[in-house]
């Protein structure tokens, strides 16, 4: 097969099997699924740490790090989808988000620098709790000043 | 084995045997969103790792390592929200994924089994248009038998 046909053999498999646009920039709507996407996933995971860390469940050393890792991991995409324009369909997003730009760019910094320790501190059910904690505070931070109540 | 158990069995089995017994009890339609998260998120990186491929954006070692590291580490989650009673919503699950489930089990292990070598593979241009195709052609398998075309 010739390395043109074959590209497109590979690009036609890869997009209908995948059903994603390959395209570089992503619609609006799509951004808001990617990042309430994101969030969710992260969101499950620090569900699992938190059940660890209030005792709902026996600390698990590996679940603890995977988890840890998951979030770490995942915490610095959603927040390049929070671009011009994508105010779109049903979200939480905060106007706050666009009209004080500064200020979400540093909440998400916060968030990313305590996240960033988490594997770290997973492995141990004490450093785990106070690591959590310290993320925890970062994730309330940013959603008082940029997650409206319900959703619009 | 009468079905309510069979299905409770089947359950147990996935959860287990796939790795990823998560949050206390997440309702169905939580589980529903939460695999169509993860298969979102998985999503964006392929298509950036397509990207790459196809030569759509220059291969950025960095970026593609990231990006598969991503996918390697969220490709065990969604299958265990696949779980009895999450047939519910607008989903585009097959019901195939519960009648035949051995099948769709095997099906998700192929694509892990692919996943796990996208990292290392992906820390050249060459490694990672080879195993991208090996990727790709598990996600392709699993989408044939196990996803309808349109959302029901």
């Amino acid at each position: 097969m010739n390395k043109t046909i074959h590209k497109l053999v590979l690009g036609a498999l890869l997009a209908g099997s995948l059903n994603v646009a390959y395209a570089a920039d992503p619609k609006p709507e799509e951004e808001v699924r990617y990042r309430q996407s994101v969030f969710n996933v992260i969101g499950r995971s620090c569900a699992l740490l938190g059940a660890f860390v209030k005792g709902e469940k026996p600390y698990d050393q590996a679940a603890a790090v995977k988890a840890a890792n998951i979030v770490a991991s995942l915490s610095t995409l959603p927040f390049g989808s929070f671009g011009p324009g994508t105010d779109v369909g049903t979200h939480k997003a905060d106007p706050k988000i666009w009209s004080d730009s500064g200020k979400f760019k540093q909440a998400a910094e916060d968030f990313q620098a305590e996240v960033k320790k988490l594997p770290a501190a997973a492995s141990s059910a004490d450093t785990l709790k106070a690591q959590f904690g310290a993320v925890g505070k970062t994730c309330k931070a940013c959603h008082d000043d940029f997650r409206v109540k319900d959703k619009k």
